[in-house]
């Protein structure tokens, strides 16, 4: 049997799963210690649709929520994303080999198409004395 | 309003946040080409279940399935986690300043602890010529 359990992992995974959410992180990592009603102003979707979505984010452990007086203000906590991220860096590989594949590639198509390049380029460089007629020894 | 559609990561998340589908996911990193049956062996659930959490991550695009005959064998397709993986890269500075932070405060405090420990260590490291009474010059 496989041991896989994460329950980090799996609130960090389904918390980021919204765009609202993904949004809303994003908002409150420009501007710290934002009240609920200033960050729900540019969304199109009421104010306890936020809420619900700020309580999923709290649950998750990415936003800390802080009341002073009559206004709550949100702050973002980014920790809970270093697991994650550290669960997708297993797969890295995966698209930088594919990457690396396109580049050789690119590289070997271009060497096909002018295979002299390298030496063509380099006798470009080169003052054409060998086909310049130059005096003759003989004479 | 803000911008913050992308269906690639609303499925690449909602697909990660299952411990089940990211068990799966693993299992066939490290084997690549596995029959399905294979594939929900160490499982401790139904092979249904099992065909529902790779229509999931077929959906996301993580899973292929072919037909080779009466089997059918899965494949990992992790390039949609590369985006997933730089949305969350955004964030990184939040854990790697904790972790400087933290570096800092515990060089700090072996050095207030013992505030002479860099001179002293190097004084141990040397002989100890100065302490030991040597000929004197005035002899």
């Amino acid at each position: 049997m496989v041991n896989f359990q994460s329950p980090v992992l799996d609130r960090t995974f389904a918390a980021l799963a919204d765009p609202t959410r993904r949004a809303l992180l994003a908002r409150l990592d420009e501007q710290g210690g934002v009240s609920v009603s200033d960050l729900a102003r540019p969304f199109p979707v009421s104010l306890p649709a936020i809420m619900k979505h700020l309580d999923v984010l709290s649950d998750a452990g990415l936003v800390t929520r802080k009341k002073v007086g009559r206004t709550v203000t949100c702050q973002l906590k980014a920790e809970p994303m270093e697991q994650a991220m550290n669960w997708l860096a297993k797969y890295e590989r995966y698209w930088t080999e594919q990457l690396d594949r396109l580049a050789a590639f690119v590289e070997d198509d271009s060497w096909q198409a002018n295979p002299a390049s390298p030496s063509s380029a380099a006798s470009k460089r080169r003052p054409k004395r060998s086909t310049k007629p130059g005096p003759s020894r003989k004479k």
